[in-house]
């Protein structure tokens, strides 16, 4: 399907070129989305042929919904008791016992949850809104970016370092300085040689548009959309307010602020974003209620042995019972991470292929708040504050439960060395981190922190890592070895995808795989 | 109360200057609030007096809600047969006649609604938000900026003219261009004077940043963040996908959709934005649970006469009978558009002030679609379609019930000359006018299309209009008159502030007037 859709495009292309086959794309909706938006039609036979599914997460129950749909015969193998893999959601009751031995039981008021693994959804990613559509998950937006948002930035200098501010002085007075100084430059002439004389006219026409400048005198004066000093309001007081003042230039360069601007977001971070209603683990559920009962929980995988009648799979229950099962087929949806130290029965050049990824250190932790302080003190609705404080990487506002009496903020969402040293900490002491590092932003943390959950992923015993990170060599010598089959083994899961550490990776490789899988099953 | 927080911050400047002030205002929480976060405390002497307010909208039920638990006693008289004034919600059922005579009945399916009224709450204003948390009224967030929307415009020129394009391609593309251009200055060292040079290497990383420069040439060459030809995905096919290229600038420029962009929104348009769950109304039908009992329903004020004593308001029933009410005070809602067409006893100099207020035509059309093509083939979920066709203003696609079936448009949202033109015509011809317009942005309109309803303020006869329109003039001459008694009437409403055309401006001028009615009768 992704081949014939993009041979159209070629073939449009080469008869009116590239914009003819944009517009072709953006004509058939194809231009913005992830790479399948649904499922292989698997047609033909597949009835009866067996396929063994390791892992219950995104990937694992996807290959399972889809080829039982066709016929296939599936068993799923889970070392969990529950299915989602990484699709997890904390709230009252979850426990987790980390590889450091730390035991924690998520005591979260009834309602309130982390979702301590995926817990964004573009509106790109098809695939995964494909699955919760049809599962019949009620979504609700995702506040990915927020104006009102602290930056707070402590290693900079001037004015501004070490203070939170608002995202949006940052914007404007940023944006605002730029653009007076570039409409400065094609004032002088600096640029005549890079605009036509009716360019340039727009493009001043643009600059105090986009910078808000003064139409006179090109200059950037403030604006009344940084915000307020003295809010307008009713009446002649206050009025209309006074507006605030804006920053200088160097207080904005010198702070490090100006780091958490874009000119637009990463294309996984757009609006509109969205999170189910109640958890993300809702996904996982939609799966599970359709293909629960093909799945062995509590189920480690030993072995995998495999010839070219089939393959077996090893595997011993936490109880302490063994087993195996035989197959046609194999989708192995295990993390190379843990897969790596599992006996599987592939070629050398498979073996060292998966040696040479590194799994990424997450770690994440849920602070359920007793007030909700950021909406009634700060007018802060969800989204993020964007720091440079060691180990916190960014905090997050929850969306949703708006003007509720309570709420569980993200408190640090942080990867590589900075998660492992603080998950390297007792529970209790990363919760102190995380306290005494959001008081600096807002002074009615510590007194409204009531209860934390943390969880990181490779300090998770079936994970050992929160994603697939590929380096540039990587991609081209071992990911392409691993997306093959290797005999009657095929992988799949986010890692073998370039939408790495997202569910719509693990969704679509999966989707990808089965497909070849049947392609297979159709040819012999 | 807004003297007394004004007074503290202007003493911190005085001893820190304007930074400490501004810390202040940030530690407190008032820097980037409406102006009142909360009804004036009516202690003190009120039981007893009479108010008679005169207009059952938000300003009205306000001023009735925190008189009467202060011990006022009040009577409301409202002319439409429904509480809510402006702030309406068009759903299945609800039936209105313009004052052309096109009569309508909403046939919305059950579920589907669209405010033709205020459809947006924004984060700062606190008053509105007071109530929504007050009444438990229900928030979820409103899309109001989506980097996947359309611009369409079709009065420029060059390839992007009357083509929808993706609102972050332009973002990226003008943004990217103009960091360019701007470092190439820096380098060239045309702005030497004006940068240290430490701030220098600041800026230029700052815009490599913000323009997704290549940081070894400092030029655009495009971003993913502006999407895929062929998007990204599992495998190797399609893998890594296919960026797709920038436009030139001046394909950006000469399209005129820079005009869609600005480096932050206007203040009241910024995320996070919200509206209630299942419609504005439900913040009416909120402040009817309270007040209803007050309200005398479709009787329409005649005369209002006033001696030092107190006021008389005659009024009379659609049913023709005719009465008056008597108080110590009155709050008149009523828009000046209406209200200077009544006999109203005040002096000339208040008559003067009325007069010279202007109102905006405004109008809305709700276009219900059998399917949501905009999210199942554009995938653009909520936001709005930026357009320079005449008559249209934007298109907005619905914040509510995502991945649903049906769904509201809004088909046209226009202001001015232009609204009056489209609302002169018949409903049919307001609903052929709307889908003709986004059939060239959506292909899917006109099969989709399956009922409409169109509201137009101007034709509403107890509005003639959407809001007031204050001239600079008026601001400084009428608008300080208006905001003072006459006698024992106060006008209140958001004409009576510098929020106008929201909500929060209705609510906190009621709240400025009944704190002036309660001073003067805890002064007598």
């Amino acid at each position: 399907m992704v081949l014939s859709r993009r041979r159209f495009f070629e073939e449009l292309a080469a008869v009116g070129g590239l914009s003819l086959a944009m517009a072709g794309m953006d004509a058939l909706g194809f231009g913005f989305s992830s790479a399948q938006a649904a499922p292989p039609t698997l047609t033909g036979k597949g009835k009866g042929t067996r396929v063994v599914i390791l892992g219950a997460g995104l990937a694992g129950m996807t290959a399972a919904y889809e080829l039982t749909k066709a016929g296939y015969d599936c068993h799923v193998i889970e070392a969990r008791s529950f299915a989602g893999g990484r699709c997890q959601t904390s709230r009252k009751g979850f426990t987790d016992t980390d590889l450091m031995g730390h035991k924690q039981t998520c005591d979260f008021d009834e309602g309130l949850y982390i979702n301590h693994g995926p817990w964004r959804i573009p509106y790109h990613h098809r695939s995964t809104l494909h699955y919760t559509k049809l599962f019949g998950v009620a979504l609700e937006s995702f506040v990915n970016d927020n104006d009102a948002s602290y930056i707070y930035f402590e290693k900079g200098k001037g004015a501004l370092a070490g203070k939170p501010v608002r995202k949006r002085q940052i914007a404007a007075d940023a944006r605002g300085y730029a653009a007076e100084l570039l409409a400065k430059c094609v004032g002088k002439g600096d640029l005549d040689g890079a605009l036509t004389p009716e360019d340039r006219d727009r493009f001043i026409a643009y600059l105090i548009s986009e910078g808000r400048l003064s139409p006179k005198t090109q200059t950037y004066v403030g604006t009344d959309r940084r915000g307020y000093d003295i809010p307008h309001g009713a009446g002649v007081d206050p009025g209309p307010g006074k507006v605030s003042p804006p920053f200088t230039l160097t207080d904005v360069l010198e702070s490090d602020t100006w780091k958490a601007l874009a000119s637009l977001s990463e294309f996984e971070q757009q609006a509109t974003m969205f999170q189910p209603a109640g958890g993300m683990d809702h996904i996982a559920k939609g799966f599970e209620r359709n293909v629960g009962h093909l799945i062995r929980y509590s189920t480690e995988v030993q072995k995998l042995v495999q010839d070219d009648k089939g393959v077996e799979v090893f595997f011993k229950g936490v109880d302490g019972a063994v087993g195996s099962v035989k197959a046609d087929y194999c989708v192995c949806t295990i993390p190379l991470s843990v897969l790596k130290n599992i006996d599987l029965g592939v070629s050398p050049k498979f073996k060292a292929a998966m040696a040479g990824v590194s799994y990424a250190p997450v770690n994440k932790i849920g602070l359920q708040m007793k007030r909700r302080f950021w909406e009634e003190d700060h007018f802060i609705y969800g989204g993020h504050v964007y720091t440079d404080m060691p180990g916190i990487g960014s905090i997050s506002l929850p969306s949703t439960g708006w003007q509720g009496q309570k709420g569980v903020i993200l408190g640090y969402y942080a990867f590589g060395a900075e998660a492992a040293r603080v998950s390297a900490k007792p529970p209790a002491d990363r919760a102190a981190f995380a306290v005494a590092a959001g008081q600096k932003v807002f002074p009615q943390y510590a007194e409204s922190f009531e209860t934390a959950f943390s969880f990181s992923w490779h300090l998770a015993k079936y994970n050992l890592g929160g994603w697939a990170e590929w380096s540039e060599e990587g991609r081209a010598t071992a990911y392409p070895v691993l997306c093959e089959p290797d005999g009657r083994v095929y992988l799949a899961g986010e890692h073998l995808s370039y939408i790495g550490g997202w569910q719509a990776g693990a969704i679509e490789s999966a989707w990808q795989q089965i497909g070849k899988i049947h392609a297979r099953v159709n040819a012999a």
